[in-house]
């Protein structure tokens, strides 16, 4: 749909603006300490069942946003404004954490390195969690919160015996893992950078440095918000957020700080590599320049002494003396070597 | 009227800074959730009739600032402080959101993307909300508002079933959305010119990275303070303005921030554009002082030399030589064959 | 006197550090809604009478600071701290506004334009506003409150019928206004030096360029403490400051405001313009040298080739060849060619 | 372990993510005003009995951090959270100060100037103060806190007739001052290249200066949280940290704010190097390209003049000329004589 | 001692780092309105018997920090902790202002502007106030408080009228004055390196440029922990500082103000400096290159001519040309005007 379209529409209006038309997914996982289940449905009416009994975490998680339908209905079913349901549909929307009644909102961005190096991709998660569900969106990958669930699955850790905001906490705390994890690998290609500048200043680095910092200028924007929306929500005193995930959040929080802090570093770093790069084009010139003015100062001069005994006067005296082509030829290795000298006192050669 | 003059008036003179001088034109809508009118008047009288009746909402659109009589009129009507009058009038005021008793009086730019790239049209929108009405004033375009117009008048979506609050919100937020789309479609070329920086240098492109760092400028000028005005009614305490559309305002503040965030990242874009234009210029020099060292520094040997025997000295052994042409010729091919292994060598070539 | 003298001076000496040596004036004007009177006195004594009415105000307008027993007269007759007579005697002092008891004090400094573009003149004015009556004490200009002067005579606005308040208002309106004026000045002086760029580059823009960047840094000195000190008069609570005349100082401050915006978007411009100079100067470096590596790798083979065949060695083979010189001239035409088709290539012609 | 595979534990998992493998040694150091204990143990429950007695302040110095199963012991034994024990393992975990019911935590690292200078070791320490214990993690050297226990064995000061926040306190402090000393030979070092730029400008100090950039990068990454932490601990009202020991926490803050503002110097006088150095190779290339016009342009109409001379047409006059030989060399010898003072006036030579 | 030593040694332990061994003086000024004394003595007993009278403010001014033993005894006697005896033995501490109980504590640094321009002499000065007495620190100056000392000896002002908070204001206030002298003419001196840049270009100035900005940093981290120390007194609540005392310390606070703020116009100033000297370097360089261009390209084509007819072939044409030497000549004089003439209309000439 046009952008320019969208300003006829009324605010709330439900329009999906990515380029995703595979059918939507909806995934329901039902658990607690004792109980597992996992269905896939086609219809969210499907889940009625399962989120009926008040002693489960329900967790609906829906991949695709392209069937404006079934968002929708999912927001019906659970009572989410139609505000947000936009929002969530706007993947194109910064970090943000919101509550209201009873529900929390939070829109983060899931980041992914490339195969490519120093290129990042970015996919938009939605999560709202209620009394005992959690409800997540996102866009295309399958397996982004496959860790989450294998654990669920196994039991493994805190997470069965947890409540719904623990759940909460560790879809979250697997996103800004990866953004740890990207980071760090961004940050080790960046230092690579800056060995690779000394051994060879091909032209192709340039490039590298200005898609890096392109590249980082959207990690910041996706990173920033991300932090302050976690330091919102550890600030928060939502009821439905306990203070043992609390304290878990705040373990996030200082992830997503330190993240930020590589960010920085990285922002510096790449600074202080055009920079260097910039006087090793600026030392590569002297170098040229060096080399042009000790080739024409030296036989600028030679070649004006052999210009004159080239002059087709009758009268010359030189050419006279017996050895006057010796005597010449002489005259111009000393003054080739002047000049040499000359310039290994300036250190030019 | 020259500025210097305005020094010597009182404060509070009603001056009109612009240059259009077509007829001002009054648009007057009247509606409710059942009932809908909507007529052009010379005169404000004309719209008492209007805005009797308490149960409808009254929308006075007025296009055209050059007569400060009928502006002096509707502040008197509405009753409109003076100073806030001579603020409607001064086209170059800053976006600013202010409340004095039972009005809500809010400046801001409406922003158009021209048909040429890259250069963006301004024109000042100055909104009042009273308890059961709106009044806009604005000074050129025809359909400005004519996306919000075509809401009323098909009623769609909620704004026939809401209060005079709920049209400013809509007002506002189809201004807010212009900055959207146009800050999108700003975005969009920047990334162009990245592009286009390494495909061809030509001298065109640092006068266009010029004027969009002047172009981004003025919109930050513009959206800077309508973001801080929307965070400040998001905080005010109006009771003419609702809950519910407080919650719709949020969002129309959140599209704000991500403007101005959108914003920051095209002025940092346009940095690294000039810093790597720089560098390519740099790179440029950097081959041409090469192409010129090397046909230095191979000619200047070689010209000496032949420069040697172009000698008229009588008795030079090298012309008694037989293949003394032929050795020369040698000798030449090896010294040049020496300077370009050198480069070569040098990466030079 | 000498500023290391200073040092051994106690704290609140009166030093006047300025070099305009005129005759004090002391311009007092009495007037209220019905009543007015203006006097020129040589001593502060001879404004008693005036000043007994209550119903009055009284504007006394001290223009020269050079006699300190003048100025200390006037502070003994309307009780000001000594600290602060040395205040206003001290022109190099930043704005601020202050208020102690019932005295409400401000220092600010009025701009005007010089007859020279991009060159601004400031002059220290210091206000005191109590009761009944404003002070103003300024150094040089006599026309500097002219304005608000021609509307106490002629009983223009509201200024006859208001407080002293409102009086102390309209002077700092009148100062705020050449702000204004000036900065437009100002920033329209700079965007001609960008359109200037374009056209000639001559050598004089570097230095309008750093006048400017010097002017604008005096400026800001001056326009930016006047916003802190206006924005700190509206949120005062002294009770000799009424509510309606904090609504127009209001005005002013939001005034103050546009003029740091403008001053920060001429920072920018001025940036922008010293960029694309620096940048326009290496395009012409760039543009020199390809014309001196085009010539220099065309005639260095070439007179190479002429050398050849201008030396004296008796059996060079080519000198028996018939048409040997034409064949010369051919091999060096294709040459020329294919060094200009190499240059066309390459886009440096 | 590789980074990829912790998203797959669930927090709070115990991973060691450095390179020591050496055995872990606990240190626990017993004393009172009146005794003094040290005994090196393999397993945490050797230490009970010293804990036991509540008057004695207990030091617990664990190094090495590769042995998860007795950092957990030491965990368990002291009540801390699994939490923040995956913190103490995390070695690139930013410095911090927290403080959760009766324990205060803090991560700081510890600095070491290197044998070679401009570079800096890095080791993180963690410690924890409980009622009557400091336990305190790090992960290499053997003698990091030798300087405290010295004092402790010695009964030196006031350490041991004071609590175990002073000894807290005395453990931070001396990692302060390790700060402090890095930093003053880190300043000294770079107002050491300020001189160094003057004499040589050689190669190897653009690679220096950019060493010394990144270095100070990681230092103020070290530095800026230490003194956060600092300070929230000053601001804490955490009743296990005295009066007393306060102000002394005050004094090693205040050397944390010093050691930031060295380090901020420190950059400034970075950046103002690479501006110089960058000067430096521009006023050099300016002089390299003097040396090369002045050659060119003297020795160009010369070598031309004697080009005309060595033309072989029958009748050029001046090869009539008794003194045409002697002529020529006059004339260009006036040339050179010429364009020598040409340059001397545009102060070229 | 070397620094490395001190952290062996207990926190408060008192160590001078200096390098005057000076013997300390002690000087001890008592007065009240009508009594005055004044004797220096070399031990601090022999000042209780000034301190008994509790009528008398007691200075006691102490020059020289060599001696530990010395500033131990005063610390005593007065009762000021050993922390702080630290700090005014360690010359290198930052500016602040602290209280405790009943004394206050201020370390802040003395300007002296050497006689060689742009350097400036630093000098720690300590100062306590106590409810009777003040106590100064300093290490070097003889007459660094003669100002004070004349105008107590002399009874001038408003100083033997006062309690000992005024004192302390004035020893306060003389060393900002010695900042605003000092940085009065450090902003003199900059202005004018911006004439004598256009001027002429010589090779010091961007080295006193340099100089400079190192100096400039110094005072700035001189002056604002000053600034803010006399914000913080100023704020601070401390029974000892009399509310008229305040008033003049908010003069002082104005002055530091002040003077923070021209040193960042030198700041900016110096930056526009040497972009300034940077660019005139660019124009130099594009000037020598346009003479070396013009003078190639002139020059390479005649040569080329000249060698044409200086070949040795037997049939070239021209040389039967009665005129051919002269046709010559005129070709090559319309060629080099042709250059003339294209380089006067690309404005190199």
């Amino acid at each position: 749909m046009d952008s320019t379209q969208k300003n006829w529409l009324p605010p709330g209006s439900l329009v999906y603006i990515g380029d995703n038309f595979e059918k939507v997914k909806i995934n329901i996982i039902d658990y607690n300490e004792t109980f597992y289940s996992e269905i896939e449905v086609q219809n969210i009416e499907q889940c009625k069942d399962n989120t009926d009994e008040n002693d489960t975490v329900t967790w609906v998680d829906i991949k695709g946003l392209n069937d404006t339908k079934v968002i929708e209905e999912v927001g019906k079913f659970f009572g989410i404004h139609r505000l947000w349901l936009e929002d969530v549909l706007n993947t194109n929307h910064q970090p943000k954490a919101e509550e209201v009644d009873d529900l929390f909102f939070m829109i983060l961005k899931s980041v992914k390195m490339d195969a490519q190096p120093l290129t990042v991709e970015y996919e938009q998660v939605s999560l709202f969690l209620g009394k005992n569900f959690v409800i997540s969106f996102h866009e295309n990958s399958d397996d982004l919160f496959e860790p989450v669930k294998a654990r669920i699955r196994q039991g493994k850790g805190r997470i069965r015996s947890s409540r719904a905001d623990y759940l909460f906490y560790a879809l979250v705390d697997s996103m800004v893992d990866n953004y740890v994890q990207t980071v760090n690998v961004f940050e080790n290609k960046i230092e690579d950078l800056d060995v690779k500048l000394d051994i060879d200043t091909n032209d192709t680095l340039p490039k590298i440095i200005r898609n890096a910092k392109n590249e980082l200028l959207y990690l910041r924007k996706a990173a920033l918000p991300l932090r302050d929306s976690l330091s919102a929500i550890c600030r928060s005193e939502h009821e439905d957020i306990g203070v043992r995930t609390k304290m878990y959040l705040r373990d996030s929080l200082e992830h997503s700080i330190q993240v930020v802090g590589q960010l920085d570093s990285c922002k510096e770093l790449l600074g202080s590599l055009t920079e260097s790069y910039n006087q090793s084009l600026n030392r590569k010139l002297n170098e040229i320049l060096r080399v042009l003015t000790i080739f024409t100062s030296i036989f600028s001069p030679l070649t004006f002494i052999v210009g004159i005994y080239g002059m087709n006067f009758n009268n010359i005296p030189e050419f006279q003396w017996e050895f006057g082509y010796f005597f010449v030829l002489t005259l111009m290795s000393v003054i080739a070597a002047g000049m040499i000298v000359f310039y290994r006192r300036k250190k030019w050669l």
